[in-house]
């Protein structure tokens, strides 16, 4: 892996079970490093800049809190989109160059689809895709991806729903890019009809014969999920607010429905969450979304350190 | 007290002579480790999460330059209300649950009376409190009470005047719950009518019985002050700007009226100031207000030490 | 240098070339320590913070990038203005008092012509200026003097063209003050008349008898520069769109009319460029302008370590 990874891009770069393996047993050396001690100093005399062209405070915290944990250190944007040349008619590329003469590694924000690849094509150090628009968010696939692996060993034969916006949700679809990795998932697509996922996607689950159904509402399969994977419904989807509000209600998780489900089950969110998780099963064995939001944390550790540690 | 102390939410949790001997005494310590370096290195490897949803540079660099001096690590923000998922409806409980995760410790400011308390109760680290709304602002008031202490040894006997907005004034309300520990005070309540301490202190006062008397005008209590407290008259107060021209040309200190004051007399002010001290008493020997902020560092460091260093 | 260097306000105090040459041969060990790793350490336990009024990513992080690679730690405001007690009125004086307090440096940019001069004045540590509105901003021209002294190892006996924004460019102002220091400098003004330099810069050329022309068109003298150093043109200088269209299309460097300048011959931009600059040429070996940019970190390096290793 340290050989060949220069960027993350995208999450297609990651569609290798032996690399996957890697990945997340070096992020599980990263959870034992924060008792251990073991990478204080490893990317000592390193910088990191986070450059966010949009503002999202616990994307940019996790890689920041990773750096220091590896002994390098940070610089940092909150809006870079507002104060920045960018205003001033600078093009990312341009950016990317002077920055990357500052700093050894870029996390790159922006809400440009493409904007990480075009950056990485000109950056003289690694560039990470911390989110590009309704693009990619590679290290969010990871990460819970590795949260699924590490609790379940494997995806494999799992039975999974995704729910909520299927049509925009950038995390989903990175996501369901994996699964052809595992075998015998059975898949339910929970959404309202507006919200399904997109057709180049279904076409790619019946590509790889990913056996999956496509559910208006998740009553019916709560019993059989080993894997609940929550997003949130935003408001502005629906011109029509009583169509948003029977949606909104429709897909919520509380503590009456969350005991139709298995003891071993997992529920999963990217996060933020607004109703669609009810506070009230936070304590839940079950509820695995602070968890998850922790392994970012150790993914991009695991990242920071196969990009710079060489 | 490091035994103790698990978050610092309110100015209650130090209202103990012993516990505040204690905490002025390591803040000493810390004073004199600005020169001797003695600690360092006591917290590496730790990260402070400065998350504040009301900017306010001066509180932030004081603590962030606190974390550093102490060979600790900072994640900081701007104005997280702008820039986190606050806008997309995220609870306060759910940010504070994750950055908990990425930070050992968390300052906040919030513009909402309580909010400290609400992430204290969901926080897996510490989280100090760095002003909620009209609620609390405990650190400001430990370095003030700090800042008189340590020039005057104890405030027992003391002349205090507290002047200018005591209606509003946060820093005014937490420094009154501390004079029940000293002894024979005598408190001159200064501030227009209408801006004049809420009942509920006054109460508190007399409960105490603390010795104080309400003024509109400072002339002829100057000469008698140990302690001179001012605070900034807000303009949006008033209706009437002709009001707020008044007032705010009655309660000004400046080189002709220090005149007045003791020698030994301590003119001290939270900051920032407007018009009512003039720059021209800046480099006399009574204007500790400078000295009175540089003590914040180090108060803070004192706490930022005790909650951290286990 | 060492000694007498307390703040770095205006390029006025560097107008003396043992001065310069001190400098630059500390900038390039800096650039070497960049891999040797030497000032690793040198400035452990300082800190620095960048105080911007105005938002400006890339200065910010060049300084604060120079800072860490020598050990420091950084205190980062991304936009004072607009998050700091200035907002509730408070002197750029008492800002700059209680950071001094906490800080051991400040890098300070602000709107406010001479605001880094009354900063200067009233800071307990080394004040620099990054830019004080349309006053000065020394390093930019430290940096730029750099580039070409390495390459060219002296400004003498050079033909520089100056192109663009001649009335408002704050960085072509500052470099001019420079001239005087070399011998046999053949300057070349490019602007459209309205953008001309101001008379008081041209007495400043008459006066140390600096060979000059004013110009329209930048053609002609193409073929005999050994610098050009261009800047951008901002459409907001123009009532007129159409002059401004025809004023942007006419100060272009592209990959035809570069084949027009010599092999050695250097093209230099303080960035951000918009169209002045084709960026089919950034990997023409004339094009300067990101190492520019790079050696702009050096150069930061040199001064921070003169100004806080003592």
């Amino acid at each position: 892996m340290q050989s060949q990874l220069k960027h993350v891009i995208s999450a297609d770069q990651f569609l290798d079970r032996t690399l996957l393996d890697k990945l997340f047993s070096l992020a599980q050396e990263m959870e034992a490093h924060d008792t251990n001690g073991k990478y204080r100093t490893a990317l000592a005399g390193k910088i990191l800049a986070t450059v966010f062209y949009e503002p999202s405070t616990r994307t940019r915290f996790s890689f920041e809190a990773g750096m220091m944990k590896l002994g390098g250190e940070v610089l940092t944007t909150e809006s870079a989109a507002q104060f920045s040349s960018a205003i001033k008619g600078e093009s990312i590329e341009d950016s990317i160059r002077i920055i990357g003469g500052y700093a050894d590694a870029i996390v790159l924000r922006h809400p440009q689809t493409g904007a990480a690849k075009i950056a990485a094509k000109v950056s003289p150090v690694p560039v990470i895709n911390a989110g590009d628009g309704s693009g990619e968010h590679p290290t969010q696939a990871l990460l819970d991806l590795y949260t699924i692996s590490k609790e379940k060993k494997s995806l494999d034969g799992l039975h999974i729903a995704m729910v909520g916006d299927l049509l925009y949700g950038r995390t989903v679809h990175s996501l369901l890019k994996f699964l052809p990795l595992y075998k015998k998932i059975t898949l339910y697509l929970v959404a309202p009809a507006k919200l399904q996922l997109p057709q180049i996607y279904l076409e790619y689950l019946k590509k790889h014969k990913i056996s999956f159904q496509q559910l208006s509402d998740f009553k019916s399969i709560l019993p059989k999920l080993d894997v609940l994977y929550m997003t949130r419904v935003q408001k502005e989807r629906f011109a029509d607010p009583n169509e948003y509000e029977q949606v909104k209600n429709l897909y919520v998780i509380d503590e009456k429905n969350i005991k139709a489900m298995k003891k071993s089950a997992m529920i999963m969110h990217p996060l933020p969450r607004v109703t669609e998780l009810s506070p009230k099963i936070d304590n839940d064995p079950r509820a695995w979304y602070f968890r998850q939001a922790q392994n970012g944390l150790y993914v991009r550790m695991a990242l920071l350190y196969t990009l710079l540690c060489r």
